[in-house]
């Protein structure tokens, strides 16, 4: 038998819209194995049975191998038109509540938990929803115990988090949809005319602009602003090349101006301050963040199996005997 | 002959870039007659033979009957690609500046003259364009005096422009991309998926709703707050019906929001505020601007055929004798 799987105290999946990660976790909290795929949430269309293919696919075996492995799941896959809704648990939350609220479905005879969004709704401002991302909150706290007293985290995306941490907990968090924004804006609307298609290199001179110009003259509007590529592009005053990047810079610029004013409004400017994504966008938020003379204390990738595994210890879930 | 093109001093063509309209225009600018089609700039390709057939379809019969009768355009027609380029006049402009940089353009054997755009670009920001909208403001200070001596004028539409004018010149603008974003939004991105896709009626309630978000929090950013579509929608807290229309508030929220702040930047808060555009997004406007406590003191359709009769009177360029 294969060591890792033999090892292992839990499969935990890490479920989003466009892809699902499976990681064999030891008892330790040490990951063994790692294996992806492209069976996002947002494929399934809600069908059990696709559900069930994805996982079949990229775990099969470790499953037949290990028929007693307990499975714990984060992100879309508890979504309304996921496989199985886990209703959204109030701010503040912390593991515990994450963990009672964990709702089961049937894989094939196998019970599936699935860890719920949250949601937060400060007086008499709309809701705001994260899912996935608490997990990811759970594993920075586990691997940093620093965060325990506070920190402000920042998990840029498709949908970026900017969470507030208070005592272990989850106290609140507002997204900001800036990775839409850039794929729509850079594939549906004039300002995309007058990108090339492929580009060299990324132009961090033209990136920096955009961020200092939504920093500096931010008051007259995103609206506004991204015109702007539109008319730097025409006049010749940015190469064509650079213009996506300072269309990027526009955006992250916007959300670095609203995140930090957030953090402030909520006393956290003197905690930690995190990053946790995709390296090369941590590492274009970091250089964002330098333009408002602010730097990250952590930058961590991809913190969702440390907090699998952190909830499922919790919550005495892992498999004790081999 | 038809009495109104046997009366006519002017052919005058509003040539943007979703449409055409050609008016017929006395010597003492009364407008006599008017068509419209979809022959827009965009669907040229910038092909010369285009242009000239989409003349010739709307008015081919009126140039038969009075083959001596100026043609005077404005808009995207004077675009880099469109007919024939009309490069952009520098701000502060008035009418003498662009009668002075008018391009013509031969028509078959006629000749077409093509009014230019205005570029503004304020010390240390980016340059801002509009073309066809120098046309309409010329046309308000025709028809309203008392906007002369200064006037914040807003043309809402995909690319709302705020202009200010001061002794009778456009002294400069900026450009707010809220109709099309709104378009984007809607169509493309995940805040459309919860939107039915045909609404009986609009939702006043939710449009003012969504004003006022921008209004009282629109520090936490458009991208943040354009979040909230998606989840009042799936908290059911607005009526999915209502969704398109809190989408419209929020955007059009955020234009007011910056839009006033520069006016009053510019000192242009005692003076007149005009809306000049479509109706229905006027009266619109005109809601959103109640929010701010703020009432529009004209507003006002179309004013491009005025503008363009007012440069043809006042470069001597009317037909005098019949």
């Amino acid at each position: 038998m294969n060591s890792a799987v033999e090892q292992a105290a839990l499969l935990a999946l890490d479920w989003g819209s466009s892809g699902l990660r499976a990681f064999l976790i030891n008892a330790q909290g040490l990951t063994l194995a790692t294996r992806s795929s492209a069976q996002g949430a947002s494929v399934m269309n809600g069908k059990p049975e696709a559900y069930l293919a994805a996982l079949d696919q990229i775990a099969g075996d470790w499953l037949l191998a290990r028929p007693q492995l307990p499975l714990l799941a984060c992100g879309m896959v508890g979504a309304k038109h996921g496989w199985r809704e886990a209703p959204y648990a109030d701010c503040p939350a912390g593991e515990a509540d994450l963990a009672a609220q964990t709702v089961s479905v049937d894989a094939n005879g196998r019970s599936l938990r699935i860890i719920p969004g949250l949601l937060h709704q400060p007086a008499g401002l709309p809701p705001d929803v994260m899912r996935g991302e608490e997990t990811q909150l759970i594993g920075a706290l586990q691997l940093y115990p620093q965060l325990t007293e506070a920190a402000c985290v920042v998990m840029p995306g498709t949908h970026s988090k900017w969470a507030e941490l208070r005592e272990a907990n989850v106290r609140g968090f507002v997204s900001q949809m800036t990775g839409e924004l850039y794929a729509l804006l850079r594939q549906h609307s004039v300002l995309g005319r007058l990108m090339p298609e492929q580009v060299e290199a990324s132009d961090t001179a033209a990136f920096l602009k955009g961020v200092q110009a939504a920093r500096d003259q931010g008051e007259l509007g995103l609206a506004h602003q991204l015109f702007a590529v539109r008319t730097l592009g025409l006049m010749e005053q940015l190469p064509a090349a650079g213009l996506a990047d300072y269309l990027s810079g526009l955006l992250i610029g916007h959300e670095l101006r609203a995140g930090l004013a957030w953090r402030a409004a909520q006393g956290l400017s003197q905690a930690p301050l995190v990053l946790i994504g995709e390296p090369t966008l941590c590492a274009r938020y970091e250089q964002g963040l330098s333009v408002f003379a602010c730097k990250p204390d952590l930058l961590l990738d991809n913190t969702a199996p440390a907090g699998l595994w952190r909830l499922a210890q919790s919550a005495a879930w892992l498999l004790t005997t081999n």
